[in-house]
């Protein structure tokens, strides 16, 4: 199989194509990094493909260049800062460029404006509205590789620069690939790929050969962090395969696509279950004595629509027949906690609530798999494993094809490694649960 | 008089035209460097001129993104270079424009490609065709401070991201200047102004308050460093008066310009003499043996000329009668001198010469002033103050406006200092020396 395209090499021609490769800052983090990075680029293109590299900025530059902003002025213009960190990924590219020419092959450096990324005017957080890679092709077809500045695009209306915000390279690299038509998004990264549980909390997770964009999305969504959600949705609409591997080693890592595809000989299936995610950066806001009528849960949540704050789960207590009151909790990323609360308490009187209650220590697990929808077994085996393990259940939402429970924070690491050893994904595990007849 | 554009606080709404101003790497070295900076821009446009400054990058930056490109790549590939070191403007527009933007003033930062100023294709050294600063003009028509990334541009052939070269900043601001009719091109830098001699070697060195393009031509010829050649080259063809002052202080620097100003009720005259440059950063190359027959000398010229090396001066002896042979020298940049020697030791048999003679302990004197067309007392002098601080002259060349001399190295400093006392431009002499009916 083609290390690159995941294609077989009896498919003669059929490795010739365009791939897009990312590389993260910890990839190109110092002058070494460049070097290794560039020899992988070249030996993409000396396998016969097209090569398109989606770059970062070296390590922690964004964030040197985010102290300056905030040593000439505590809240930078949205504009300006987009200006200035641009220039994390215009160090990175052309160095890149440089290393790959000094390995004799020729490569050129294009800002996110010359690749032809166009966004709409929000500053700091655009978003992708056409991707025009008129340069990339020609530079392409005349025999170059192509780098490209992660993160970045040009407003459609100002003509401006803009950023995608934190993990925008990801879906450069993406939409660069859908625009290209690439084989193959590559999204080089340091870890071998997406795993069944963060093996920083499970020693024992598994790296996942393959796995389906709607599993993926529920993963990302629900706490991993290898892939964006942005990334993967994008993805999954044009239909381009994500590679995510490592940039250190040689190894295969991880596809993401809609289709299960073959690895040498042996067709990959699809797992019942993909993995267990976990989150500990959400807080929850619990409304204390909301009348029980039509139309409070309603001017709550448009309350915090209105201060632009992104809610993940809630849950309505039963009300208590003596009062006619309930409680409403909901979850909310803890940076946007002090919104939330001043945006509820200016409008206590409207609203009408008793008290609220906010709470940092929680922490989220879920677990995410297709096998779910056929099989109902697995929430009762989910709910079995995490009483096993002792742990207390505060809040619960479901998908189709995902879990997800809110428990003490502190009770987090334990939690996974239960779930995860319940539904035999741990390393060691002989075999994965098989449910009913859809199984392998 | 307005600090700004030198014009009278009598005439009213004189001053409320465009002024554009250049600060160099020293002045917004950092942080604190950049609020200074601010501060200055502010006040300009709070006397009511449209502002648009153009900005070096922070200290040195420069030199720090080519050691990381060194590290990478032993000779930077010429596009990827100029990307690398354009990402240094793009850090200190950016922050210089949220520096002002906190102060409470509209700032919008522009890279040289957004701000027009379109080059030809030859990388790290690219000129200035033309400058279309439409956004430029809007910005500031909407009461904007435009800030301008300097030594950056775009190739009008390849839309490929140029650099103009060392000290190109100061070019870009002429040049904008002129594509936007501005009153004034005020070059902020860490000196005062521009001196009678350098301040370091002659401490009697006086500020000059007013100098002609012509004269300020061939002090930048000469070894003068306050302004490049290219940039005063550029302000006389567009008739773009130049302020040259310090970013440190609030004091008047110094006007170059076509035409003597007033200032206040003072007429300014023009001096006869300019003052004294000098430049230790030339070698001789004496070709030895020459047949004394016509093209022999444009044979050894011809092949300095096709190694792409300029030389400055030229001297042939005259011939011995008995050998029929002459030497021929000539002086030209340091570095350029391995080439030189090179070039002609490879030519050897087709110029015909018995040997090579490199010398780099020279140094070159220059007397420059409009007042030697009419004066020829002032090359007398000029010798007589060599011969009286005993120094030996090796060669001479001359223009209309000047007289320059290579002598020892060593000499310099005490040659410079001699000359200067010697025309009376010392700071405590009562007088400049005045020839005939034409000084003041």
């Amino acid at each position: 199989m083609c290390a690159d395209c995941g294609k077989r090499r009896i498919e003669r021609g059929a490795h010739v194509g365009l791939v897009v490769q990312k590389y993260g800052g910890s990839s190109v983090a110092d002058a070494e990094g460049i070097k290794r990075v560039a020899k992988r680029i070249v030996e993409a293109k000396k396998n016969g493909h097209q090569v398109v590299a989606v770059v970062s900025a070296m390590g922690d530059t964004t964030d040197e260049l985010i102290d300056l902003a905030e040593q000439v002025s505590p809240i930078p213009a949205g504009r300006e800062l987009d200006m200035l960190l641009t220039a994390g990924e215009r160090i990175s590219m052309a160095l890149l460029a440089m290393a790959i020419k000094n390995l004799g092959h020729n490569a050129q450096s294009f800002t996110g404006s010359q690749a032809g990324v166009i966004t709409d005017s929000v500053h700091n957080k655009a978003r992708i509205i056409d991707v025009t890679p008129g340069r990339i092709k020609a530079s392409v077809d005349e025999g170059n590789i192509a780098i490209v500045a992660g993160f970045q695009g040009v407003s459609q209306d100002t003509k401006d620069i803009t950023t995608l915000g934190r993990g925008g390279s990801d879906t450069t690299a993406v939409a660069l690939a859908a625009a290209l038509d690439a084989e193959v998004c590559e999204i080089y990264t340091d870890v071998d790929g997406v795993f069944t549980a963060d093996p920083r909390v499970v020693s024992k997770a598994r790296k996942i050969d393959w796995i389906a964009f709607e599993d993926m999305l529920e993963l990302a969504a629900s706490g991993s962090k290898v892939l964006l959600h942005r990334c993967v949705e994008y993805a999954r609409r044009y239909n381009i395969p994500i590679h995510v591997r490592s940039s250190f080693s040689g190894l295969q890592g991880t596809w993401v696509s809609s289709e299960p595809m073959k690895q040498g000989d042996k067709q990959v299936e699809q797992a019942l279950i993909s993995g267990v995610a976990h989150d500990t950066s959400e807080a929850k806001v619990t409304v204390v004595g909301v009348p029980d009528k039509p139309g409070e849960a309603a001017s709550i949540f448009r309350t915090i629509a209105d201060a632009e704050i992104n809610i993940d789960m809630v849950v309505q207590n039963v009300s208590a027949a003596s009062t006619g009151l309930t409680d409403i909790s909901f979850t909310l990323p803890k940076t946007e906690g002090r919104k939330a609360i001043d945006a509820l308490e200016k409008n206590k009187g409207a609203i009408g609530f008793d008290s609220l209650r906010y709470d940092d220590q929680i922490g989220k697990i879920s677990l995410v798999g297709a096998g779910m929808k056929t099989n109902p077994g697995v929430t009762a085996d989910f709910f079995t494993a995490l009483s096993n393990a002792g742990v207390n259940i505060e809040l619960i939402s479901t998908s189709e094809i995902r879990i997800s429970v809110v428990t003490r924070k502190d009770d987090v690491p334990e939690a996974v490694r239960a779930v995860h050893s319940a539904f035999g994904l741990d390393s060691d595990s002989d075999e994965a649960v098989v449910y009913g007849g859809t199984g392998r």
